[in-house]
């Protein structure tokens, strides 16, 4: 039978937690080579954290709100200093509207842009896991340029 | 307050599901570069299928018996048909053992080889993390390689 593992606390801390550690691999990155810097033909750092800027914060204000109307589709590499900023604002963004999205629950199905569906608990899932996937991208790019990548257990 | 997200056979298929993934990862190498290409210094995807294939596995079979006896500490890297073969084992192992690890419960704390404390829940966490950050290290040799990775939403 299925017992309960994980509740919104401590998914909360999980995303979180995932994001310090994601905020730091963007902080180790040389400012010139975080928008021009890549392995293999992939995309610079500063487009991949455009991408997850895109994603965790937005997505839990618009799970909270309902409100999809607010997505930056350009994957531009941003500048470092201006991911660090909007990283941030993010940051308080998903603290500040979490409780709305715990009030309206886990299970509703959305189909995100008409495209992706699921429910809001596979969403956020698919949020942690695709920021822990390109973070990983970003520590072989920081390998590939001689910087030692943050602990990956330090969150 | 908080609510529950995750229960228990959502976490085995949430697991399961990314091992699936990893599985296709270790299967699209060429048998050679599986166990020497790298980027960066880093170690052949060979390497870190062994590692993958010493934690989930093992570990929910340890967290259901509590005997943590068996541990492969070596980390040559492994051929890649015996690392696919390997991963068959586990992905058996891992449903026969899951019944005795939700039997005895998420919120153990168990510190793992003397070494890593935690509660399973959080072990069981950062196993999935572990392999979800390694695999896309094999996602970025793979397109150094010029080989497209398997869709990472697709598990």
């Amino acid at each position: 039978m299925a017992v309960p593992v994980l509740d919104s606390d401590q998914l909360l801390a999980h995303l979180q937690g995932h994001r310090r550690l994601t905020r730091r691999t963007i902080a180790l990155f040389p400012a010139d080579q975080f928008t021009t810097f890549a392995v293999g033909g992939m995309r610079p750092f500063g487009a991949i954290a455009r991408e997850l800027l895109a994603m965790a914060g937005p997505f839990v204000k618009a799970f909270a709100t309902d409100d999809w109307d607010q997505w930056d589709e350009d994957r531009t590499p941003i500048a470092q200093d201006v991911a660090l900023a909007k990283w941030d604002e993010n940051t308080a963004l998903i603290d500040q509207h979490w409780p709305g999205l715990v009030a309206k629950g886990f299970t509703r199905e959305i189909t995100i842009f008409g495209q992706w569906p699921g429910t809001v608990r596979q969403h956020l899932f698919y949020v942690i896991d695709n920021e822990i996937h390109h973070r990983a991208q970003g520590f072989t790019y920081l390998r590939a340029l001689g910087i030692e990548p943050p602990p990956f257990w330090e969150r």
